[in-house]
């Protein structure tokens, strides 16, 4: 008898999907205020808004906006998260993961932050500028006048977001929840950003929305993860902290350290760092900023996570299957070193 | 004595913001569950996904699928409210108002309804296809090769919402709330529908939503409006009923009407449509719809909002600042009409 019921325990095991079993049910989500709004943008005059006959080539559109989406739960916290997307991906990187477990953006709500999830300039809901397409087809421009747009395919974004050492292989223990990765190819989006001024605009709008919050921790990943030591460098003023995950770079160990000393910053890695020659040269640069930015004074911690412990995450970290552990780990981080 | 206690109420009358005036202080909202998702979408080879030499050229994308974000309150009523917006827009329609009032995609939730926003095709967080770019812009294909893809200027939409006959006159009694038109025009996006297959694949992913939900409104907006009759046309199944506002067109009266007698429909129309070349053109043919709809046996009903009373509502009814009121008229509709 024992054996049939271990045999009916491991069917029913199999039968149950991965996110039922990783993730209880929840008590139902208490919203002090939720909604949306954009920061930033200004109005350019084009002749080539459109082709079509039913919408006029001549007119005003608004630019460079950038769209913020927040909850903010009962008895906040003092300081609110701001979650910044990176390449090719918008604001739903911190939504619910492709294989459907709860994202950041509720968890860190559900854990007392007020949380701003944004679409970057020109990105999802943030408006791209296109005239140029229009005024390339109309033959008013050259063809170099076309945007730079490209998308990253699902080969190359393997690699990349170190999924394995190259498409199909994976690496071994990989935490990223592949058996869904179809869900996340759909996130993924065409960008724009080589079309934008530098520094990205992005940049200003997260400066504004800092000041507007009056004590933000920013939250970036890869592309992103330089936007918010730009952001420092422009203006400190409500940047509570600054967590850049898996950044694409960190300022120069050669420049201005005094915007990095005046808030507490985390750059955090995942695993199979050392195996990516894409990653491995931007850890070592990370490093030598951190040693910098410390030796001018300043609360920086960079940390890779198999050396606290915590094994087999891709670059996609907070989409992992152990996304909430390394949730809590952060706020963690954030409640010694912010909220204090 | 009587005369300076009037005066200072006026003042303070008129140093609130008209926000706070009309959103009294909410109790918090109550969430069972919420996320977002992709449904549809299919993989595509290119050879022209970047130019840039950190990005391959060649690989796979994934194109049309559909994003969806959604609530679920506590004991949710039997249907859920799947939220369609309208050209050159996204999901931000529904949310928050360019003046900050609670949007319907909250509301709805409020009211009892589990509130589904999606983001059409090539749209906000759903991916737009940006290969013919590359492939012109590097020479492997013709310029007629470029995308459709166009922007509604300040100007056009103003008379095409219909704030007033054209630009900058207003409509006397205009409920659209235009002292915060800027962060209107932030919402703004271009529209790729001229660039996508016929029907928009929004449809099929809104078919497949709605046999997913078991039971869904689907409440479209303009370009959209004719969206969920394209959808019941190809599969009635999951469509608990429709309501299109404001569509830019309605099924031709000649066409089969027995997808249309499945289910209530209602076709919402606001303010000022005589006054508009464009829009009271269209009025009339919903109504040879509706018409022809009713002779077949379906449920189908017409309204101008000014002649239940309402008036002074753009083609941004959502937005306007009596739009609470509308959505209270539409939660009765859909209570009687679909709920019972």
């Amino acid at each position: 008898m024992p054996s049939v019921i271990k045999i009916a325990f491991i069917v029913v095991a199999l039968a149950w999907p991965a996110a039922a079993q990783q993730t209880p049910k929840e008590t139902p989500l208490v919203i002090e205020k939720q909604g949306s709004f954009f920061v930033g943008g200004h109005d350019i005059h084009s002749e080539t808004l459109s082709t079509l006959p039913a919408y006029a080539p001549t007119g005003t559109v608004t630019v460079d906006q950038m769209y913020v989406r927040f909850q903010i739960p009962v008895n906040a916290a003092r300081h609110s998260i701001t979650l910044i997307h990176g390449c090719c991906l918008t604001g739903k990187t911190w939504e619910t993961t492709p294989d459907g477990r709860m994202g950041w953006d509720e968890y860190f709500v559900r854990k007392g932050h007020s949380t701003y999830v944004i679409d970057q300039a020109a990105r999802g809901r943030s408006a791209a500028n296109t005239s140029t397409i229009n005024s390339v087809k109309t033959g008013k421009a050259p063809l170099d006048q076309l945007p730079t747009v490209f998308a990253a395919g699902h080969e190359a974004a393997w690699t990349i977001f170190r999924f394995g050492p190259e498409y199909p292989k994976v690496f071994a223990g990989m935490q990223f929840p592949l058996e869904s990765q179809a869900e996340f190819w759909k996130q993924m989006v065409p960008d724009w950003s080589a079309s934008l001024p530098t520094p990205n605009p992005t940049v200003s709008a997260l400066s504004e929305l800092a000041i507007r919050l009056d004590g933000t921790v920013l939250v970036s990943h890869s592309q992103s993860g330089i936007y918010p030591f730009q952001t420092a460098a422009l203006n400190t003023k409500g940047i509570a902290g600054i967590v850049s995950i898996e950044p694409g770079g960190c300022p120069a160990a050669g420049a201005d350290m005094r915007p990095y000393t005046k808030m507490p910053i985390l750059v955090l890695f995942g695993d199979y760092v050392d195996q990516s020659p894409r990653w491995a040269p931007r850890l070592k640069s990370c490093k030598e900023f951190v040693q910098a930015a410390n030796k001018a004074g300043g609360n920086v911690e960079l940390v890779v996570l198999p050396d606290i412990g915590i094994h087999g995450n891709s670059h996609m970290l907070m989409q992992d299957k152990n996304s909430l552990e390394i949730a809590d780990w952060l706020l963690g981080w954030i409640d010694r070193q912010i909220e204090k």
